[in-house]
């Protein structure tokens, strides 16, 4: 029976722009006991992921807004310290969208264990978890690489972007990053073998420099930010381009409607797919996407990169900090 | 041996903007002779078509742009006055990209012998030709509609649009069509049987109007002109919308970039597919596309209207009323 006392964080106040940390408020409180088919679970990493940057707004959208002076929630990572599920045994491992929060109630069926003997369990928020099966699905899927095509994903160097580029190379593609610093692109290229890399923020025209890194112009582009980075790269898509859409963090923030040259006539001109998807349109292809990814990772085709902040206190700087392009791959707080 | 001399159409001047009469010249040539393996046909119909706008321009395309002082070409229905050709005999009909004159000289390969059985010649421009077959592939294959779904269709009247909602409806599908005349809209509801129909020019809010005729959300918008229209549509998909592109033909004349409400975060948050696409990209399977509507055609599921001018001379005058909404149905030229 745990004695300690619970912290959570809530949200007490809907961003306008990029959130700040009067958003948020830590609180404390008892520990709650599971009842049948409950685990008691000890976080020990939490997730911070663009997307619930949206769930933020008030608005409709592909998952409920997050209730105000409620605990948020996204990604865990937890222990079992307590379980009245026959699924589950004190010290095993699992994922699951649940609180923000020291220790959680979960069901059983809310969480899946993570098999500790494939790679630390943090990866299950990362390479072997949402991000690692977002690449995996979105470029597979949508992009279907073939080899020799030539590859963009924007975002590069955060969690879903590096895994994007380096599956796209297994694929035997030339694959360009595009990201944020200098630390970055060097990592992209060094590290993860990218054909090129462009610091979009010290670049002089990010055109010219995308069509220098891309001499046979652009087959897929995996698009983590949209705005006007999307712009140049589909201002070089070449005929058939495949564009999956995964996320949009350079609008997130925005407090209009954001407006652009109008891309329909470019994806019509070039017989160019872009579709907007969500990893849980291929729940059902999870396990095989997981598979696919530990294999890799044990061949070391794949490698990756956490950028881990300590403290569940520190959890609301860790999410502001992916706006401020802080993380070089997967953001995560460790919390216990 | 044919005594006529033969006109021609030229483009002399690229049009910025609407085009209009000063940038065609009608001259006089003599006929041609065919020589082994050619046809010398005597054009019947000619095709006038919203995508050659683009080949006016002086920009890299899908199609190289026509060149100055050179016959204008497009879809032509023709009739063999003579041929050297084992495939052709006199008096065939034959349809092919050739060029706006009365007489036309081509190669055995580059026409298609039309089956006068199934339905008048002209219809190989139309609802048995290129426009048919785009409303077939881009609504069946990239479309994919399923029994009560709500499609919504802009350019509803056009060549293209009218087959298209007529092959949802076919398919068990709400169809809602958007238009730019009241006598427009009333064809579609009254003739072609569409669920609803607006006139964009006049209703007072599209959206609003667009959001009663389509209760459920739209699940298909197949596009056709693009601009604020699509704009409107687009408010109002649901989750894995698809969105043929097949034309946009609202931005055809506009001489800069047109800017709009970026669509990324809308496609991203309801999943949705947007794809580009030529009918060209289907070549290998038009038999079974003209088969099919053909069929349609005979079962009487399938209608057409065609929006006839007459003469060669008034060709140029034809093309630019695709551009103010003059045709209801497909716009051809009786030439002869």
């Amino acid at each position: 029976m745990q004695q300690d006392i619970n912290r959570q964080i809530l949200l007490i106040k809907r961003p306008m722009g990029i959130p700040d940390e009067s958003c948020f408020k830590l609180i404390t409180s008892a520990i709650s006991q599971p009842t049948h088919g409950q685990v008691l679970l000890r976080t020990r990493f939490l997730s911070v992921d663009p997307y619930m940057r949206g769930r933020m707004n008030d608005r409709r959208s592909y998952v409920p807004p997050f209730q105000l002076n409620e605990v948020l929630n996204g990604g865990i990572v937890g222990e079992v310290v307590e379980s009245m599920s026959k699924s589950f045994a004190k010290g095993d491992f699992v994922v699951g969208n649940l609180g923000w929060q020291d220790y959680a109630i979960a069901d059983e069926k809310e969480v899946r264990k993570i098999n500790t003997e494939i790679a630390p369990v943090s990866t299950a928020l990362g390479v072997l978890g949402m991000p690692g099966l977002t690449a995996y699905f979105g470029l597979l899927d949508i992009g279907k690489p073939k080899q020799g095509e030539t590859v963009v994903v924007s975002g590069a160097a955060g969690a879903v972007g590096m895994i994007v580029g380096q599956i796209a190379k297994i694929h035997g593609c030339r694959v360009v990053g595009i990201a944020g610093s200098d630390r970055k692109t060097k990592y992209l290229i060094d590290e993860l073998k990218f054909d090129s890399a462009i610091n979009y923020k010290t670049v002089s025209h990010l055109r010219k420099a995308l069509k220098e890194a891309c001499p046979n112009g652009v087959d897929i582009y995996f698009d983590n930010v949209g705005g006007d980075i999307s712009d140049a790269v589909l201002s070089l898509i070449n005929n058939h381009a495949r564009i999956p859409l995964c996320g949009q963090i350079s609008l997130y923030n925005e407090t209009q409607i954001s407006t652009g040259p109008r891309i329909q006539p470019r994806l019509l001109t070039f017989s160019a797919l872009m579709q907007g998807f969500l990893v849980h349109n291929y729940s059902d292809r999870f396990d095989e996407g997981i598979r696919q990814l530990a294999d890799w990772l044990k061949e070391k085709k794949l490698i990756y990169t956490e950028h881990v902040v300590e403290g569940l206190e520190n959890a609301p700087k860790a999410f502001i900090g992916l706006f401020t392009g802080e993380n070089l791959g997967k953001q995560l707080v460790k919390v216990a």
